[in-house]
């Protein structure tokens, strides 16, 4: 499975592709930042966001894009503009066909480092181990990308083993409530006049 | 100037073409809401909305999109979907080489009727009013992507006088600086021998 992970901003954004086997192991394909000049106009920073994201989908074809999930924690402003980049990566993935998957920030941490509460500089070392690179991605935020992708690899076959064993429960819940149903209508005779407001 | 005014929301996406003739006059072109269903994928959802404002832009050919500014300050789920329509509006209004201009809620509301308080009942009376519509545009997202459209009608003149006012006092305070610094420099003569680390 190839992810390409994105931490999303307007100044920077991150982006990473990381292929991975289905077990831990996992590759580094390309890893690179966009930036955009803070005075120019928010539609045309989008618009030059969009299509760097578009020709590297066109040239790393990967599989899925996992983007970082967005919390209004922070600076407001910054969040906003950070939101906006999500919603415009999204929809160029959607475009391209390609499923997305949102992580937050500290299911990404949790997943790399083992805690959801580690400094950047403890995702950029073990980013930087995990994937065996000569030397440590830099700035942050093109770690973060390759840790969301990272992070993808490794939580998707526990997503889709959780939604299938929540659907294989919700199955079960209604075979049960349907013999519990059965069995009542069996047990008790049905009254021959129904009673007022049933 | 033909305005298309765009209230942006995931659910519901208001969307209102107006045509202002530079005085108070305004005209209104065509108006709807974009609804996606809450149960499917945020990347199809973001899709279905750009497809529309795509399709209303080379319908309604406006000269300008005019999106309202989030804040977090409702519902953070709510507003991060909302951002994520914004910027996507902003991305396709971008690529179509068209101005984004972005307004805030009271700015709108003060525009409209008078007050930045104003609530939606008093917004959408006011919107029906001055575009002299034969009924109240519903629900209210669709009224207030008018009133977004009116409110750029009337604030774009101010707003370019500002832009231009702003323009000639930095270029006056400019002047002024070289002034001073020749009449500096005239006054006391250079040291023959320049100091170190200048």
């Amino acid at each position: 499975m190839r992810v390409l992970g994105v931490d999303p901003g307007l100044t920077r954004c991150g982006l990473g592709v990381v292929e991975g086997g289905g077990g831990r192991v996992v590759r580094a394909v390309a890893v690179d930042v966009v930036r955009t000049p803070p005075e120019a106009e928010v539609a045309d920073r989008l618009v030059a966001v969009a299509d760097t994201v578009e020709a590297w989908i066109a040239e790393h074809r990967p599989d899925v894009v996992a983007v970082e999930r967005v919390f209004a924690q922070h600076n407001v402003r910054t969040v906003m503009g950070t939101a906006q980049v999500g919603g415009v990566v999204a929809l160029v993935a959607g475009r391209a066909g390609l499923p997305v998957a949102f992580h937050t920030p500290s299911e990404v941490k949790a997943a790399v480092t083992g805690s959801g509460r580690a400094g950047k500089e403890q995702v950029t070392a073990m980013v930087t181990r995990v994937l065996a690179l000569a030397e440590a991605p830099r700035p942050a935020d093109a770690a973060d990308a390759l840790a969301l992708a990272v992070c993808h690899c490794w939580r998707a076959p526990m997503i889709a083993r959780m939604a299938e064993a929540e659907a294989r429960a919700a199955e079960a819940t209604k075979r049960h409530r349907a013999r519990l149903k059965a069995a009542q209508k069996a047990a008790a005779p049905t009254p021959a006049v129904p009673k007022a407001g049933r």
